[in-house]
């Protein structure tokens, strides 16, 4: 179970949006499966990936599909994780792996973990990759590759079944971290969910402004603006859920966040150009380790 | 002198980092000039524009730069345009046309305007064009092509001196706009000088973590927060001039930024699902008018 390449009998991926039809395709292109079965609410999602070719099966209710299942993969918002842990529970085969691809990961234990039978193996996970795009149509089997995947195993967790999760995210082309849930949702709230706090409240104070400043803050947004719109391009409903059940990290990254743009606030407030440049200069260090660690290709705006 | 492409006897460019060069090159490479004088304090930089073939003279006192310069470009941090004017107003020709590349313009007009001989043509502008990187290697003559560049004359300037200056940028291959200086410093604030206010701010926010956090944060900076080390990327010195010179209209924007991310806070501190979703709603629109107007290409992180 635990070689290069895992390979499941039946694979069960619910929910087939970006994240969970490039997994699919994944899966496809690896040949690692022997039936994939993909779970999708609305019945044209379930028509276009059939056409597409990435699932064998497409079914509405989430009960039938992860039935036999040896591997279940929740893609869905965090939002629906509980009513789906209640529905498929009893379906769940002896010895089956759950993992899913969150943004936030205690909310994960807490929410699955007194929901799902003893004896199947929870190994949550969550790919540090995605575009603002979403849908079936909108995933590729390449979205993975050279992302980082971080899996948040319980301190109880069947070692042979969290080897089996990374090995999966490593045939994606991923690199796999593990962690505690806490410490990935604290290293999220900052390098991902903070991020997106603002980037929406600053294209929302935008949204707010006469319609001809609104027009040219559009046409001029080359100078930083747009960046921010395109971190903010997600669809609200994912974010919504992230907010929500990463909640307390969300609030204390916020709130040392908050000090900081004050103290900033005030020093230009008071026009005191040498306090700044030293809350200006702190930057330069953390986007030169970004760049050291290839995280950012060169480039041009 | 307002054909499609202006011709000038002696052109001084004050300052020749990423702007300044990269606008030599253009004239290079349209030979709009006959003689390019490059100004550059340090000693390194004379030597290196001159190798790198971007200027006839290149000299250290901008006073004997200007001498006998048509057209003089102050490229340098708005926080030296006070000295600078000083400096050059006695030996500006009568005639000569004086612009600039600064990013905030009311400054401009306050600062040059009672320090320029009257004889002399002030018209102020700024390329929304840069990358986060500067010196005279950094520039390049294809910078400003298909950018905006936002030309700010006051109101009694010579009609011809305007011209003539939107055609250099024009030659450029920017698109030329013409607005008060208020309502550029108002616009800009909002699409830039914001976004770098708080990019900064979170950037800096994550220095004051714990080490082993930092270097995590770095390690997983892919999920947004990579994004907000490169907009805060640029030399700390350009930002505070800036923030300082724009001041009124930074602290504005900034204050109505605030009161929209403390309602967001409220709502996610109160698991206020529905008005989360409400507010981040209100980005879409935007985001689809960037993408129409073309200011940003489909795009996969």
């Amino acid at each position: 179970m635990s070689s290069q390449r895992p390979h499941f009998g039946r694979v069960a991926v619910i929910g087939t949006g970006l994240i969970g039809s490039s997994l699919l395709r994944v899966f496809r292109r690896e040949g690692m499966v022997d039936e994939l079965v993909g779970c999708a609410r609305r019945a044209e999602t379930r028509e276009r990936i059939l056409e597409l070719g990435i699932v064998d099966r497409a079914l509405e209710d989430p009960t039938e599909a992860v039935d036999g299942a040896d591997l279940v993969i929740i893609a869905i918002h965090l939002g629906g994780y509980a009513a789906l842990a209640d529905a498929i529970a009893p379906k769940l085969k002896a010895g089956a792996i759950v993992t899913d691809v969150g943004s936030a990961k205690a909310t994960v234990l807490e929410t699955l973990g007194p929901r799902l039978p003893e004896e199947v193996h929870l190994v949550p996970g969550h790919p540090i990759a995605g575009t603002e795009f979403s849908g079936p149509d909108a995933g590729f089997a390449e979205l993975f590759r050279d992302r980082w995947c971080i899996i948040t195993p319980p301190a109880d967790a069947d070692p042979s079944a969290v080897k089996t999760v990374a090995a999966m995210w490593r045939a994606a082309g991923s690199a796999v971290e593990t962690m505690d849930a806490e410490h990935h949702d604290l290293i999220l709230a900052i390098t991902s969910h903070l991020p997106h706090v603002i980037a929406y409240t600053i294209v929302g104070t935008a949204t707010e402004l006469e319609e001809d400043v609104q027009a040219e803050v559009v046409k001029f947004s080359a100078g930083g603006f747009r960046d921010f719109t395109r971190i903010a391009a997600t669809k609200p409903d994912f974010w919504r859920d992230v907010f929500l059940t990463n909640r307390d990290a969300v609030l204390e990254v916020l709130d040392r966040f908050t000090e900081d743009l004050s103290a900033l606030r005030r020093a230009i407030r008071r026009s005191d150009g040498a306090e700044i440049f030293n809350r200006l200069s702190r930057t330069q260090e953390v986007r030169k380790n970004v760049i050291d660690l290839g995280q950012d290709a060169e480039w041009r705006r």
